[in-house]
């Protein structure tokens, strides 16, 4: 199978060039609210950054908490996601992991701080409650596999998702040690048997 | 049993009234980091707020940071200790719902938001990791009796810390609902239960 659209005239692709334009203008200001805070960032930079004329960045987001929102979702799509091979150990350890690395990132570190009440905006508040939201959706469509399957005993996947992601957060945030495979290995091991030993029989 | 020391003049219990000062001291440290975070304080309102000279804050803590890693050790020490009635889970059980307790409150914001890494001193990291070391080393010791009386299997006690306090500070810093005893009951129920079922034979 070869790939049909690598050698398309960009006249074939609506919006393909703006759409380049528009991911590398949301990396660069990933990359800058990781340096700078979400309050510190500067549109002149972000648009030397991502190689583009700073009209660029105003005429696609002329509010600056809308492009650091846009940011934010995107980098989080990548966290917010739970595979399905199956097999809900290797699953979520494999989630647990992604999201280690995700927090590791300096923009993942400046998310966390954000979290915390320290007078953030309402709109950026808002966003990381879509990106919480959009995890929680994940892993209650993944749970639901797994119960659906015999897995798993019928579980609050919200609680399961708390379970598992909370020592991760935990581990990254005080910095004295790398959250590995290893610790999510145990982590998911300790809470999906302790799972399945709590269950109401029947 | 009657106070043999309530009415005894100051003269029979040297640092009394200084005890008493550097307490309040303290106190209205903690209040104040919390309100204006760690750099923001300032002496003068220290000693407005503890009701006391601020040449009493200068002549006890002539540097800055001192009075503000007291305070936090201080805070601290109400979170460090694991009672043992006995029963493991009500212990842990107990812990976690004095630990959510502490977070939500100014004080506990403003460190939880310190332990991220945007720069705090090193003294004020320094002290954290003692707050920190206070709180593995005082679980270390309550998970160690609780093996020896064969309440658990060997276990890892800063792991067992580490999968009981994730999901609080999760919860707590997401700041969208509280954590409660029946959080706390239920994360210690699956921990205990995964810990035992996962436990080598033997």
């Amino acid at each position: 199978m070869t790939d049909r659209t690598a050698d398309r005239p960009p006249a074939r692709r609506p919006g393909g060039r703006n759409a380049r334009v528009r991911a590398r203008i949301l990396a660069a200001t990933a990359e800058l609210v990781a340096r700078d805070g979400i309050a510190g960032f500067r549109y002149e930079e972000v648009a030397e950054s991502a190689g583009v004329h700073k009209t660029s960045v105003y005429r696609n987001w002329p509010d600056r908490e809308d492009l650091v929102v846009e940011a934010m979702l995107r980098y989080a799509e990548d966290l917010a996601s739970v595979a399905d091979t199956g097999d809900i150990h290797r699953d979520l350890v494999d989630f647990l992991v992604a999201l280690a690395g995700g927090l590791e990132t300096p923009f993942g570190r400046t998310l966390e701080q954000a979290l915390l009440p320290a007078g953030q905006s309402a709109v950026v508040r808002q966003a990381l409650s879509r990106i919480l939201d959009r995890r929680v959706a994940a892993m209650r469509e993944r749970v639901a596999a797994a119960v659906e399957r015999g897995e798993l005993p019928p579980v609050d996947s919200a609680f399961l998702g708390e379970m598992i992601s909370g020592p991760v957060h935990l581990v990254v945030n005080r910095g004295t040690r790398r959250f590995t495979r290893a610790d999510a290995e145990r982590v998911v091991g300790v809470v999906l048997a302790g799972i399945r030993a709590t269950a109401p029989h029947g």
